[in-house]
């Protein structure tokens, strides 16, 4: 089963392995029937360039590294992840790069996985993912030479390029919808609060409900998870006086929060207005449909890969914002019903 | 931002590259003076063996290889992708091995995709997807001497070894249940007619409701995606008389047909039970909660990407099988109301 390799030419056609090397690179070295004679033993062993020796040709590993850190239950039903694995794919169809896709248990891991990959040369650049506040990964990074490219935020990501999109735009425009149909208490399940894009939501969030004079806007945090997303549902609707609209930062998390109103008896959209984002086809699968912050995952993996393999080729690459998130109301949103 | 190759430490040392080759790989040569000087300098400039120059010398790519033939859509959506992907994931954390993932539009480009695969070395060996019966992927791979092990099915997968689960077993048993709570009428909305394991699953679906004297049993075929399994149940719940309860072959699409029932008014579980596949998460999150056949998908991933490093090791890999997959029942399956 084994390949042949460049020593078991050179054993067959009894040269030395310099000479065999010679002869498949084109280069002087040997004579033209030697030469013919290696291409041939060559030739019917079936051997092939490998990419690791054109690799060590061109100085290229041939990959880009792409490393999720959350954990593995959250990435097998959080629609976001697959859907800009897919952009990511599309981009590199029928090239010569191979995404490498690394699940890391935590911050501290994804350190060392992008210093290991720097060190082995195992790929030639990277995409990052969930940029936090003062993310120690920008700097490392820099200081392991290793090109990057953030997906999703702009806030902290320092030199590095972005393939980002205005959440703030996005999230005032769901509060000033709500707002429009009667909604005064409004509240949000967020992200993890150490993330930048989080903090830029929750930014937007606060100042929109401010600007509209809304009772509260209270905003808790969560980790993506619909066990998550569940819980806090349950808390926000046992409050008194309960909001009437909730919009949450992931669609898995508006499912369960739909699925905990229907639970605790509360009528979706006559007692309470759900909004999902990222707008998988998670939220028109369930009933009633879920309005959602609509924005092209796809697209914009799509894009930070171009970016990327851009800036791997020494290219300086300018910042990228993906169209405008839109909001897509659907059955899970309605007016309020005066009690 | 470059990185240093042997050929600049070769420059600053003014010695050939030759002689930088056996001193950084510890061969005679060169001087022991010489050797300390080139040392020196490598250590200097941050140069560091590329994983390319590693997979020169022990002859491999360090990588196996994921291709997945489903659109894009249906990855961005569907948790028995990334549910895998994390177990392959799980098991290869730590080591040297990475999993370079690829989306193929296609059968024919899946193909083409191994033959680049293998002429350039780019992966040590495949994970296969979805084996169809009489599966032409089987014969190329073993033309192309890349070790392989197929995820899924034992069926048609000739002499590659097999992480399998014992799908005809679990249908069996979820019909069984159904049959005991009352229902004659049962219907399957199946994967894709040409996929082995959709084959099996059809075959004791078929075997057991005739063991029953069910009435019908009848079996629809559709793309695994929600719209596709939303589109199959309208029209089954549009038949008069119509099932009592349905089976369907993923998450997904038993999502999407529980929203159906939803929409035409059709009471889940009093007047349809329903019954998902794979058991992630979504199951849980809408309601009612959907029973449905559970299985590990996660720990089938790295049980075969653990197979498959032992299949690229040169060992002799048995088939696995998977424990048996069991029904979960949950809120969306009751006793047939009788009318």
């Amino acid at each position: 089963m084994r390949r042949p390799t460049i020593a078991d030419i050179a054993r067959t056609a009894g040269v030395s392995k310099g000479a065999v090397s010679y002869a498949l690179n084109g280069r002087p070295g040997v004579s033209a029937a030697t030469r013919e004679r290696i291409l041939a033993i060559a030739e019917e062993l079936g051997w092939a360039p490998s990419s690791a020796a054109r690799a060590l040709s061109d100085g290229r590993a041939g990959a880009i590294g792409l490393i999720v850190g959350r954990p593995a239950d959250v990435l097998g039903v959080e629609p976001y992840f697959m859907r800009l694995v897919s952009g990511i794919q599309r981009e590199l169809a029928g090239g010569p790069t191979a995404l490498a896709l690394q699940v890391a248990p935590d911050l501290a891991d994804e350190m060392a996985m992008y210093r290991r990959w720097a060190a082995e040369r195992r790929v030639d650049g990277v995409l990052l993912l969930d940029l936090r506040v003062a993310d120690p990964r920008v700097e490392l990074l820099a200081g392991l030479r290793l090109p990057a490219v953030v997906v999703g935020g702009r806030a902290g990501a320092g030199h590095l390029p972005c393939a980002w999109s205005d959440d703030a735009a996005a999230v005032g425009e769901a509060v000033r919808y709500l707002a429009a149909l009667g909604h005064r208490r409004v509240a949000r399940v967020a992200g993890p609060a150490d993330l930048a894009h989080t903090a830029a939501r929750s930014a937007a969030f606060e100042a929109t409900a401010r600007e509209l004079g809304l009772d509260g806007g209270e905003t808790v945090h969560a980790d993506y998870t619909g066990e998550d997303g569940a819980r806090l549902t349950r808390r926000l609707l046992a409050a008194v006086p309960r909001p009437t609209a909730v919009i949450y930062d992931n669609d898995l998390m508006a499912v369960a929060g739909l699925g905990v109103a229907q639970e605790m008896g509360v009528a979706v959209p006559e007692e309470l207005s759900v909004v999902g984002w990222d707008d998988s086809a998670l939220c028109r699968l369930v009933r009633p449909a879920l309005t959602a912050v609509s924005r092209d995952v796809v697209e914009h993996g799509s894009r930070a890969a171009r970016m990327l393999l851009a800036a791997v080729d020494g290219e300086t690459v300018p910042d990228w914002c993906t169209p405008a998130a839109t909001l897509r109301p659907r059955g899970s949103t309605g007016p309020l019903r005066r009690g």
